[in-house]
């Protein structure tokens, strides 16, 4: 490979490319970051521009590459790039690699993007073993932040790295192997309680009245991770009806309730992770920007776990992929954090 | 009170009023059927036909009922109806009775609906006391099909009731007192789930392709109460994600989606509420009109609770409360059944 080794020389774009956004930093040979930026140039904003413009999927996104790195004073620099971007209908399919595979960013070979100039190279996903009804969970992005997590922590044997999102993810490493992951729509189903349910009527309301949006409120988030924690034993349909029965009593106003049920759903889902997946002092750490990182925080550190929270784990671990294969010169461990 | 007391001549107007649909019979003076009639006059459409007519919604509930007697061929008969029709935006409001109270008819005095010519009564529902939160449960409409099946099976002393719906109600009698009950929203969870999440795409692009809607199946139900009873350390939105790595894997197909889910909601609800609330031994009785009540009879079942289903307890609840209020004559209980 040849690089560009001048210091402050961008030498490579980094970019984090999702459904419906991206990230993208440029790098110089040492992976200190140029310049960053964000865009909603996602898949589905890609795929739209192509057909508008009647060209083909590949062509919107080298097209879509190109004015990227403009933008990042990077133009004609090599890419690389994790997340769904590399899933069928991205830019180039990835694949997904097998669980178990070791937890280091050499095991993860990314898959070149066929005649694409600048080289784009594409970080690959993960897949479970089957299960006993034979099917497979699979992830693709999060991957990324999990080999920049490790890195960030020292390559620990055995740790469990909790990824929130709309499908937070948990994911295993036991004897320095990536095991396993689970899939919990703690996001996607706070959403569509909200949105598509009696729960979420006065929230609506409120909003649609003029009345200021839900805003995060730690007391009722709190509230409904102790209702979760202590009736373990309800159905999960009756505890989420707390959030209408405390609402018609008066005690929980509309503005609140986004923020309960956040409290509910994450609380059943941290409780449950705990108590079924996770060994007696395991190493647990969150990768997660933003505010669900401190929700995930705090409804932990009232079960008792203090847990640390990491941020930008994707741009750490598109640095140590690209390290590992060659994108980036191999650089002494203390410039790597 | 008047009572038309010729066998065959109507003497009742019976109706179970709710919020979309109504279902009514006119009785004669021993309780039996003459006739019966179902519409969507619910309290939604009622309301809305008083605003389009510019008319107050007591006339409007009024003229509903006039055309609603004729065609049962029982104009100007007295009524007794139960359901929405007595909340707050329903005809009158007719109050809600605090448990505990006695599992009786005796108990639940009707509300008489003011200046209503022929004389409408209204069945009271029901308000748990305050949980540990200081909110409490409500019900309305149950409380008919309550008191139809407790006469039903014989006015055991202790006894749980299922009555399936969009908000399943799990009530409790103990020592011939109706003590407490819980809402369990998996009816209306399930609609969410596959109206507003990932989990019902497939199903969706199934059905906009022309594809048979939805069908029930029962192999698709059975593997989604099974899948609940065997991961119950799981979060709830990790077990729910499984009816999409199902279908990626393509173990489920589009159109057995909605039975699946079914399965995993049933499935958390009966095993949460049969290890939670229900003595050992405990008679339980399912009180459902249509395919839910089979389901909930089939979950059950798996876990080794058989329960009688009985249907069309609306209507002996409404029979029950007109004998015990004078409504109708107090009859030997042979005829009640």
């Amino acid at each position: 490979m040849h690089h560009n080794n001048s210091p402050g020389q961008p030498a490579l774009v980094a970019i984090d490319w999702g459904t419906s956004s991206l990230r993208a930093w440029s790098l110089d040979h040492e992976g200190s970051v140029l310049s960053l930026t964000t865009s909603r140039d996602g898949l589905r904003a890609v795929g739209a521009f192509a057909t508008a413009s009647r060209i083909e999927a590949a062509q919107a996104f080298a097209q879509t590459l190109a004015t990227l790195s403009d933008r990042l004073g990077a133009p004609g620099v090599p890419a690389l790039a994790c997340g769904m971007v590399g899933a069928d209908g991205g830019w180039t399919t990835a694949g997904r690699l097998d669980l178990p595979i070791r937890a280091t960013a050499g095991a993860f070979e990314p898959t070149t993007v066929p005649d694409a100039s600048p080289t784009v190279d594409i970080v690959p996903g993960l897949r479970t073993a089957p299960d006993a009804a034979g099917s497979c969970d699979v992830l693709r992005g999060e991957e990324t932040q999990v080999i920049g997590a490790l890195a960030r922590l020292g390559d620990p044997a055995n740790v469990t790295l909790i990824l929130p999102g709309t499908h937070t993810k948990w994911l295993r490493v036991a004897d320095g192997e990536i095991v396993d992951f689970a899939t919990v729509m703690t996001g996607e189903l706070h959403a569509a309680l909200l949105d598509a349910t009696i729960l979420g009527d006065p929230a609506r309301r409120a909003t649609a009245s003029g009345a200021p949006d839900t805003t995060p409120n730690t007391e009722a988030f709190d509230a409904g991770v102790a209702h979760s924690l202590s009736n373990p034993g309800q159905p999960f349909a009756a505890r989420l009806f707390s959030a209408r029965t405390r609402y018609l009593s008066g005690e929980l106003p509309p503005a609140y309730i986004s923020s309960y049920l956040s409290g509910l759903l994450i609380g059943d889902e941290t409780a449950a992770m705990l108590a079924g997946t996770l060994a007696p002092g395991a190493l647990v750490a969150l990768c997660a920007d933003g505010p669900l990182g401190d929700l995930y925080q705090r409804a932990l550190s009232t079960q008792g776990i203090l847990v640390p929270l990491l941020e930008d784990t994707a741009l750490d671990g598109l640095r140590v992929v690209a390290r590992a294969w060659g994108l980036l010169p191999t650089a002494p461990s203390s410039t790597s954090n």
